[in-house]
Parts: C-alpha cells; structure tokens; sequence
C-alpha cells in the first residue's frame, strides 16, 4: 500500500484542480501584471481574480489582501510591520505563549527594539483566557497577536471572544489563522481582527503563497521595501503560479470545507478513541472539543519521539512531533510546554494530522501498527523498565503531582 | 505570427526543463525538507541539489546560499539586514544613484532608522566611477550596494574593480547580480562580495525563488524571523518546487549561458545599429559596449512612452519603460534621470530586452514596425510640430546644453 500521509499541518498535498489553474501561468501566460502591454494585463486580471477568491474565503474585501510568499512571512509583516506603524502610540504588544515561532521570534525581535512584549498562558487545554487578555492591555498596548488554533495540539480559540475583548480596548488585534482559514468558517468581521494570516499551503494550496489580510485603514510598514506591487506593502515579483494556486485553493475551500471537516472529524475521534484503549500510558493533548478536525495530538510516555517517528515511518506511516518549523530540533515543544505537560512525557509526543485525503482504511492500519511500535520502543526503555519494576516514574520528584496532572484524560 | 516578446528584464518564459524537474515537488514529493520521514528526507534531499547548483553557479559554497522568494527580498535582506547586524560599527551606507528600488527604498527605511546613507553618482552611460565609490567610504561606513549591471539602461559595471576598492576598506560589499547571474560569467571570489543577489526568473527560471549569496563569516540580521529554515536566516516553510527550478535553471545557465549570451549580443547590436538609422532623433542610453547581452534602451525624442507601448503592443511588440517595478508609475525613471537625461526626451524611453528565445526575424519585424509607429505619434505631438517649424526644442531653455548633451550618441 502507498505510504499513509499524516503530516498534513507540515503542508497538504496539491489539489489537482489547483495545479491546473496554476499551469497557464508556468507556461503561456508568463507576464508581469505591472506591465502595459497584453500578457500583462492577462496576469493583471489572473492576480485580481486570486485576490478576489482570497479575499472571499474571509468575508474580506480585494483591498485588504496582501499576498506574501508564506506563513511566516504573513506573520512577521502583521507583527513587525503593524507594531512599528503604531510605534508613535505605544510599544507594548501581546502575544500568547503558543503562537507560532514566527510570532513569537518576530515579537522578540521587536523586543530587542525597544518594544516590550507580554506573553499570556494558556491552560492545559491551550485554551487563553478572557480576563488575562483584558488584564494584559495597558495603555500604550499596540497590538495583540493571538493565533485562531494552535497547528501542533489543535486548540480553536474562541476568537471572537477574544476579538471583541481586544476591540473594546482599541488595540490592533492580529490573528495568525493558519490552521483554520480554508479548514473551518471564518469571518474577518466576526472575528473583529484587524490583521489575519493565512497559507494557501494548509488547504491544498501550493507553496509559495500566502496572504496576510489587513483591514482597510490599518497602517502597516512593509518589511520588503521596493516597488509598487501589493499597494506598496509588500515589494517584488508576484509569484503568479502560486497566487493563482492560492485563490484556486481558497475557491475550493469554500465549497468543499464542510464536507472535507466532517469527513476528517470522524477520523480524527476515532483515533483520540481507539489509541488509549489499545496503548497505556498515552494523554491527549489540547483541547477535547474545542479541536482542529485534523488534529491528534497524544504524549507518550516512557518513549523519545525520534525513534517512534523512524519506526511508523517504516511502517509507511508519515508523523510529526509537533511544528514542521521545529520538528528537527527535537527539544520539547514550547506548546506543550505551556500547557504544562512533563518533559519526560512531551519527549513522546506524537502528532497525526489528517487531511481530506485520508481515509478510515488509513486509520485502521494506524491503529493496528502503532501499539506494536510504542511496545518495541517501550521494552528499550529504562524508564519504562523502572516503572513496571517499582511503579514508580523516575522523574517525578517531590512537587510534581504527576498522576493528577494527567488525569482529566486518563478518565 | 506570435506576439514577440522583449521585456524579458521583467521575466524571462520559464524553461520546459526547469518546469519538468519541478513537476515532481508540485504532485508527488510533498514532504516539508524539515520532516524526519522519507518524504521529508526526500525533499531535503531536492533542497541540499538545489543549494549546491545555485551556489556552483557564482562560485560560492553550498553553505552560503539563502534561498528566497524574489529578488527584491534578497535585496532587502542583504541592505537590512547586513546594515542592522553591524550597525555597532557604524551607522553610514553607501549605493548607487541607480540601484533597483528594493535596494533603494531599503536603505531610505535604514535611513528613518537613524541610518545614513550617501547615493553616489553615475556618469552619463551609468558608470560609477572608482574615485567616487573610495571617496564616499567613511570610518562609519559598514556596507556598499552596487549592482552589477542595470535592468533598464543595460549597464555593467566593473565590478571586480569596485569590489577591490571597496574591499581595501574593510567594509562590507553587496552586489545585487540579478540581471547579470545566469546571464554573463560571474565569480564571488573574484568580485569580492560579502553578498550577491541573484534571481531565477531573470534566466528561465521560475517565479518564487532567488537566492542570497552571504559569505561564510558575514552576519546579517533575518529579515523574517521564525523557524529554522536557511539556517535562521530566513523562516518560513521552503517554496520546494519553485526552489529545486531555480536550481535547475542555474545548472542550465552555467551550460548554456555563453551561447545564449553571443546570440543576444549579435540580436542587441543589430536593434542598436540600425534603430538609429531608421529613426531621427533617438538617442541610446547605457553604456555602448560594457553593457548586457539583451539590453536595448532608446530615448526617443517627441514622444511618450505610454502611446509607444500601447502601438507596439497592437503590432504584437512586448516592450517595456524601465524596471518593472516602475513601469505603471510612467515617470521619469531614476535611472535616466541619474544618467542626465533631459525630462523631455526621457519620458519617451523605449526598452527592448532580449532573451534567448528571440531571432533574427523578431529584431526584423521591430525594425520594420517601429518607425511607423514613432512617425505615427511624432505627427501627433506639438512639440514635433514646433521643432519642424523653428528647429527649436521647445523646452530648451537657456544653460540647457541639449544638443551637446546628445552629442556623442547621435554620432
């Protein structure tokens, strides 16, 4: 059988349909939209109908979509670029301490510039809170970042909560909706954000595209200064192909979204179901409900990660540990970290995120190679071997009160 | 016949060799390079070929190529963020009148960060002189920008020279190379730069990659912070297709680039040659010899550029102003300003820019159509009219040394 794809927060596999909408522009229709003559203004009309698409997946206007090569680059312009506009009215930005690194090092950097940043909690469902929002505004606060939903433990924030909270304060709020535009419904308007990223790339999308939406009269200085492209935001050549792909992808997704969760759901609780009943010792991480449909998210404990992905891999099944940005360095992850959980049970974690394409025939064979993977590494472990011999975790010192800890979702 | 094509310094048509080795990074191999599953590896694989034709191309090691997504972010990468990590060691920068806007507009944004920056001329073929360039050097000065050639007026500059001035004052060195990498023979040693822009679109390449040449030792500040990408240097999920294009195209240009190149050169001088034997009043801009392959610029006196454009287009001519960048804006160009030109005749620039795919019978056909559509717009315009009348250039006011000015190319 053909190898089980799981890693789809790393990114989704191309549409076909996507592919064909961007092929005219590999090939024939190779302008530049910025130029007078025919094949430009072919590429002109192609980038305003992508912005269209783009902009309609988020109830935004065409005016409000800036495209940008990817994620992070969405990310560091709406952090970087909103917070250094807005410099004359304050420098105090919020971030939540499980936002995407490319928030969280674009803050830090910001900090190095005078800015100071505050990093909310989250609780051991990664959920953040109202209150600490509102606590953390102080006057000269600018901006607040805080992602829809977390791509490593799949926690949804109520956003438009957390929205309203941010514009009764008046502060720029800035949402990174990676994991969900193009996955769950959402609505600039609703969500009252001033700022919102998205990436074509998560939704079957093609690399290489991705848009940050700014509201109209939000100032943002650009971080690739030049030419005339996207208003002045965001300079150099468009990247067409991949625009195109973008808009494709944003078109599909609006149409095929609901199914596509419906379908992934079922998959997804039937292995947060099946894998504790068949492995011991494993905790669900994020939250129960309040969950991306593709996303899995188990500790397990008494192994490391890194063995357990080259096993399934063997098995023809493709993993994560937890952002495909950080996945090599193998540290414990800084998400689960802020929801508390134990180091020596994150070294296990283990991330399965499905996408439309996975099947209840992949799901099954998950769950019948896995348990005899996390076994074989299990009977490895000196840990392990410590605590069928003694009951007792080696780690867990005085203080830490281990079981209870875990035990919401032992139950 | 086809419409011919001759804006290729906005982009080239993409090489159905590099299209068909991106294919598979499109459809098949959609693994994220930092994934520890065969996938992954697979994609880190194509990465690590990519990096190693991209840097074989200049000269560089592997190590030293940071691949982005256009030339423009590379441009500001290299100014930004080369300028912000030594700014401990001084706050002075130092370009060329005539740079590309990113590098432009990168430094004016140094400059609102307590950055001073000195532009220093260019003579009237686009020359920057070496006593110039030594001259501006300051103790506080940590880095120069000068391009290797210009986009618009074709211009290439010695830059081996340059690199040694600049270099004998211990202060960094960037060239951005994007109209010449892949075009003419280029060496990193041997031009002695800290930082090299290059860009695949400009070769046959695809949109969404260029690469950043950083010398081993050379720090810069990231630009898009994030994840662990590029060695830090610049986060975000990696545009895999357009990426392993761009080295593809590198590999093809390093083959093919001398053949290309004498093509072109004979096309260039055959447009340059006969133009002004077809048409009064035109004047060449750039450099008669030390110029690129397929640069052909033109002012053509008496006329705008927008009806010029407009014609040719319905003739089946793809032309261009200037840059690309600029080209909407309609207005004078910096480059022909800095360069001298009158406004009057600079506002009828003309660019034709060659790539290998045009021929003999191309250059024909616009040798042919272009002085029926200069003759066209001249029979229109009243400042033609008065200058048939009087001889007088209307705007030839007193201490306007025109004639003079124009001398040496209308002999």
């Amino acid at each position: 059988m053909d190898a089980i794809y799981l890693d789809n927060q790393s990114n989704t596999k191309l549409d076909e349909r996507v592919f064909v909408a961007m092929l005219p522009y590999f090939k024939d229709n190779y302008g530049n939209p910025q130029s007078m003559y025919s094949l430009g203004a072919e590429a002109k009309n192609a980038l305003d109908a992508a912005r269209l698409k783009t902009a309609a997946l988020i109830g935004a206007q065409e005016s409000e979509i800036v495209f940008v090569s990817c994620g992070s680059e969405a990310n560091n312009l709406a952090v970087k670029g909103a917070a250094t506009a807005a410099k004359a009215r304050g420098r105090h930005i919020i971030v939540s301490a499980i936002e995407h690194f490319s928030v969280l090092q674009a803050a830090k950097r910001l900090s190095q510039e005078g800015f100071e940043v505050t990093e909310i909690p989250v609780d051991r469902h990664g959920l953040v809170s109202l209150e600490d929002v509102a606590k953390a505004v102080r006057p000269d606060t600018i901006l607040v970042s805080i992602q829809h939903a977390n791509t490593e433990i799949g926690t949804i924030q109520p956003i438009e909560e957390i929205g309203r909270v941010i514009k009764e304060k008046n502060v720029l709020f800035h949402t990174d909706a990676v994991c969900t535009a193009g996955t769950i419904p959402l609505d600039v308007k609703k969500v009252g954000a001033d700022l919102l990223t998205l990436s074509g790339s998560q939704f079957y999308g093609p690399k290489g595209a991705a848009a940050l939406y700014i509201r109209k009269g939000v100032r943002v200085t650009p971080q690739i200064d030049g030419g005339i492209q996207e208003g002045g935001k965001r300079s150099g050549t468009e990247n067409l192909p991949a625009i195109v792909g973008l808009g494709k992808a944003c078109e599909i997704a609006r149409n095929e979204m609901a199914s596509n969760a419906e379908k992934m759901v079922l998959l997804r609780n039937r292995l947060i179901g099946r894998i504790p009943e068949k492995i011991e010792h494993v905790y669900l991480n994020g939250h129960p409900e309040k969950r991306l449909p593709g996303n899995v998210n188990f500790s397990v404990e008494f192994i490391e990660g890194e063995g357990m992905f080259l096993l399934l891999d063997l098995k023809g099944i493709m993993a994560s540990s937890g952002s495909a940005c950080a996945s090599k360095a193998l540290k414990m992850s800084h998400v689960l970290t802020a929801t508390g959980v134990d180091a020596a049970v994150g070294q296990g974690s283990l991330l399965f995120t499905l996408s439309r394409h996975n099947t209840p025939e992949d799901v099954d064979y998950v769950l019948a190679e896995l348990p005899a993977v996390v076994d074989k590494l299990r009977a490895m472990s000196p840990l392990y071997a410590h605590f069928k011999k003694t009951g007792q975790r080696r780690d867990a010192g005085p203080g830490t009160d281990y079981e209870h800890e875990h035990a919401h979702e032992e139950n």
